[in-house]
């Protein structure tokens, strides 16, 4: 079983939305789920299938988003250089990261050549290291995608040296299960939430499985810590919490609430669990449905 | 579906714990977990399966205990009346509590005629108000049994009205799932332990759905605050755990760590990890595996 999760650059329209996701699961696979944020105006598809099922699937909606999406006109508080802006296979237990890889090159390629997008390969899909990191591709953003693709060092891996006109270009790569956890913070002020990014994110000496950035959210007047969780097995949710926490409060800022957009891991809601309560153990072991078998 | 959950007062000598496994097994019920406590020295079955076979299951291990544990050499430090102190029956999803209580009428009948042990119905198996709370069947324990057989408001449900010479009395009961959530302090002073209890129990004012014990564990020297939290669905564990420790730093003492003694349902997981992340949302619809009906 694979897992593939396209971010859209559509986080309000719901017509557009509606009619990414028919188009996925026109082809058979699962549409596990579909979570827009009008803030970030973005919008993850999350599809679970059988390898050839969810490539097809990813094709079908990256194809409506192409048609349907206007980057010279998108507004989101988050970073994005493509209507179909990022598209990463994640393997599920008993399958592996090397057909993750596989499918990302194919993808890509039909993105590329039939499609006319320019197109990166990240994570373990790359093709050289300094494409690994999904915000260096990123970086520029869709308004500075022509001047990188003129740069000889950002020729696309495959598709045209040039943006196309209203969806920009994606990136397709393979990767391990990551978490999107998002923080909001009782203040308007971006540098407040720039600051706690910037001490928990593991670039910048924090926890080494985070990546983070600060935003400010407009039409609630709030900012936000917006995450993701990429070392999921070494990174308790509560940790991370915590951290935030602490750090907020250094510039007298509190948490709201938080959120986790699209899914995340049994394990890592049970991990959470553990910390919270000072569990030594196993929880997972100790879950009665799991240990006897029941149906969920 | 059916759980049986009968507590047993042996907690050390793991011959006897594997004959009381071994003959819950034979019967074909699943043996979900065995899960013993040298200090309490008590053992907790975990018993599932289709109700008939869950009812025999329950009635071979108590044979197996009445046969091989003597209460007139016992010591531990949780209350006890009986070798087989007490066999709730729980319905899990789909079964009915009428079912359970059906099943405690009929095991304890049997236990009373043909094993010689008084037995009191409790919870929703309860044949009085005064015999609903499980405390208070036990109170005076297993040294106090004759005197409160002697006494006409205790008479038992079935069995004779004088405690069986070795194995005591048996309380036999229907109840929701409960979580047993333990929390083991850095003092060794029973009476902070005690004074934690008090304040998080809903009978002195604390947690409604919350009972507790302090104990003292002579073996490590600790305290523990032994509960059973009973309302499962509205009382977030980790702010049962925020609670004890608020409780015992008043008086100077920390939490060291935790336990859950068997099991808890995989629905009180994700509250506790909600209750910690600041999740306003239902965390169980956002696991993947729930989520796309992947196998556990």
């Amino acid at each position: 079983m694979i897992e593939c999760v396209p971010n859209f650059s559509e986080g309000r329209d719901r017509t557009v939305l509606e009619a990414i996701r028919a188009a996925a699961a026109s082809t058979g696979a699962r549409v596990v789920g579909l979570s827009a944020d009008p803030e970030h105006n973005r919008a993850v598809l999350t599809l679970v299938g059988e390898a050839e099922t969810v490539l097809e699937a990813a094709w079908a909606a990256a194809c409506e988003a192409v048609a349907r999406i206007d980057l010279r006109r998108h507004r989101g508080v988050h970073p994005r250089m493509g209507a179909v802006d990022v598209i990463p296979f994640v393997p599920l237990a008993g399958d592996s990261m090397a057909r993750c890889v596989d499918l990302a090159r194919r993808l890509g390629r039909r993105l590329g050549e039939e499609l006319g997008l320019p197109v990166f390969l990240y994570e373990q899909a790359a093709t050289r290291p300094e494409r690994v990191n999904l915000a260096e591709i990123r970086r520029g953003q869709f308004e500075g995608l022509a001047a990188k693709l003129a740069d000889p060092a950002w020729q696309p891996d495959f598709g045209p040296a040039a943006p196309h006109p209203t969806a920009g270009a994606v990136a397709v790569g393979a990767r391990p299960p990551l978490i999107a956890f998002n923080v909001y913070l009782n203040t308007a002020d971006v540098t407040v939430a720039r600051r706690v990014a910037r001490a928990v994110r593991g670039r910048d000496g924090g926890l080494a499985g985070v990546k983070a950035l600060g935003l400010l959210l407009p039409e609630t007047g709030l900012t936000q810590v917006s995450m993701n969780i990429v070392d999921v097995a070494r990174t308790p949710l509560p940790a991370v919490l915590e951290l935030v926490r602490r750090e907020a409060a250094r510039w007298g800022a509190a948490v709201l609430h938080t959120e986790v957009v699209g899914f995340l891991p049994r394990a890592a809601a049970y991990r959470a669990a553990e910390w919270a309560l000072q569990l030594p153990g196993d929880l997972g072991a100790q879950v009665l449905e799991d240990a006897a078998g029941l149906p969920s």
